[in-house]
């Protein structure tokens, strides 16, 4: 099977859990004879009913397809799933959409080399409801021919990239992301708290939050190239320049009797680099006392 | 003068820094009489060369215009560069485009109120050389009939909005989405950060994290109904779910030898909530830890 392949390959889909279920509907729909299989079962019903045959036992799941997506908790629930029917997948691709880190995923790509498995890193940036669709965006990682020979089933799934060589770095990418969008979140709360405090809604807020966010977020570009050279001498608005500007958000914050530590903490990331001598580099630095802790 | 006035109105600038400078081109650049001053003079020439006035003294540069625009440094400078020449400002309107606290707007504004001066408090989101462009945002509060008479002016400096009669609530505005911004860029810096120890440039992650972010701030609209409802029982994904995720970015940036801080104090605001009971709560209630510190 490779991904000109006119019919849909075979997969089997390893954890019903939400994500799992999610997945394994979109394999289902797209045509490709998909096997499930769950420690507890009773969580097929709805999938079977739709086309997909529930496999008895682990090693039958396996044995079923040349790509086996596995869909679980975490590393040691992966750990303790696989290794009763390990040496089944001997000659297949694990697709690992369980979340991991970069160290989980080489030691369990290890782990199933040893046993003639191959191993994709996979990452999900999407939530069950979104798969299938093209706003779901899936990350791989690993071998570029493992990714192009079940490119076609994988892209069942949603927008599907390969990122790289290393097992581990669709992992980097999901985190990386997912740090992005908690810490914008945070923002988005704590500027909805200030303004709540003079009576205007969230709601209200969010009307002017979200394009000036969009807007600003452009500014990323020009500010990795700053970063990508380790060189944050400019002319544009300096460390010292931003520090007055959060110093002022957190006073604010403190007047108006909300919390300020998410401005504090950011104070503090760019004190560290005006404290090492740098307050008239551009306010970009500030990567640096998050890349680089130790200084 | 009035908003429908065919003829530009007279404006006076104090206080000539770089977004000063700014903010007299643009009104220079719209055909409107502009006088500017500086507590130390010199800063001028390019103004002056375009059409501006320079006034020698703090009182006649007042008495020039209608409208006083005041772009200094902070409170104690405002006081301080006015005192001298106070009595000046009596039937004339101040727009105070200076970075204010709340606080500090309602001081100045009772101040400028006990000698007949009247008050609209301003706050500009964006850098000097975006002023006069469209792209330019200002926020002003106060008296509605205030923005209306000098709305026409004001326009010149780009899109301005009046969001409310309390003269803090635009400088609430600002807070808020600066908040929110610079929230986003330590969402990137740490994304970057992360990615970067697996030899990704913050160049390419910012090709990923535009639009992922982009598309996520969406959602802000849907967190908002939560927010001002302040009920956050919802079958979304639950704070323990979101904590989760949370902890695994703080474990991963730990295991890559980077910063956990940003994530860390993320995680922090959810466990509060989770202490107290909601674990089961949608996400969002951790806009409960900063909007309600003492809880």
């Amino acid at each position: 099977m490779n991904a000109n392949s006119p019919t849909p390959a075979p997969v089997t889909v390893l954890g019903l859990g939400a994500m799992g279920r999610a997945l394994a509907a979109a394999f289902v729909a797209g045509g490709h004879p998909t096997t499930v299989w769950n420690r507890t079962p009773g969580r097929a019903d709805d999938l079977v009913a739709s086309g997909a045959v529930e496999a008895p036992e682990l090693s039958a799941a396996i044995e079923a397809s040349p790509l086996v997506v596995v869909c679980l908790f975490d590393k040691d629930s992966v750990r303790e799933a696989l290794a009763p029917a390990v040496s089944s997948l001997a000659g297949r691709t694990v697709a690992m959409l369980t979340t991991f880190t970069p160290t989980d995923a080489r030691e369990i790509s290890t782990w199933l080399a040893e046993h003639d498995a191959d191993y994709l890193g996979g990452a999900i940036m999407a939530v069950p409801t979104m798969i299938g669709k093209p706003e779901s965006q899936l990350f791989y990682s690993g071998p570029q021919h493992l990714f192009d020979t079940h490119r076609a089933t994988l892209e069942r799934l949603g927008t599907s990239k390969h990122v790289g060589p290393d097992v581990g770095t669709s992992a980097l990418y999901e985190t990386a992301l997912l740090s992005g969008m908690y810490a914008m979140f945070a923002g988005y709360y704590h500027g909805a708290a200030l303004i709540g405090t003079g009576g205007v809604s969230a709601k209200e807020f969010a009307a002017y939050f979200v394009p000036f966010v969009q807007a600003m977020a452009t500014a990323a570009d020009g500010a990795a190239e700053f970063i990508d050279k380790g060189d944050y001498t400019a002319e544009l608005q300096s460390l010292e320049f931003n520090r007055s500007a959060l110093h002022h958000i957190v006073h604010v914050s403190e007047d108006q009797g909300i919390s300020p530590e998410v401005p504090a903490l950011l104070r503090e990331l760019m004190d560290r680099q005006i404290r090492a001598g740098h307050g008239a580099d551009s306010a970009t630095r500030m990567y640096e006392s998050i890349a680089r802790p130790q200084g």
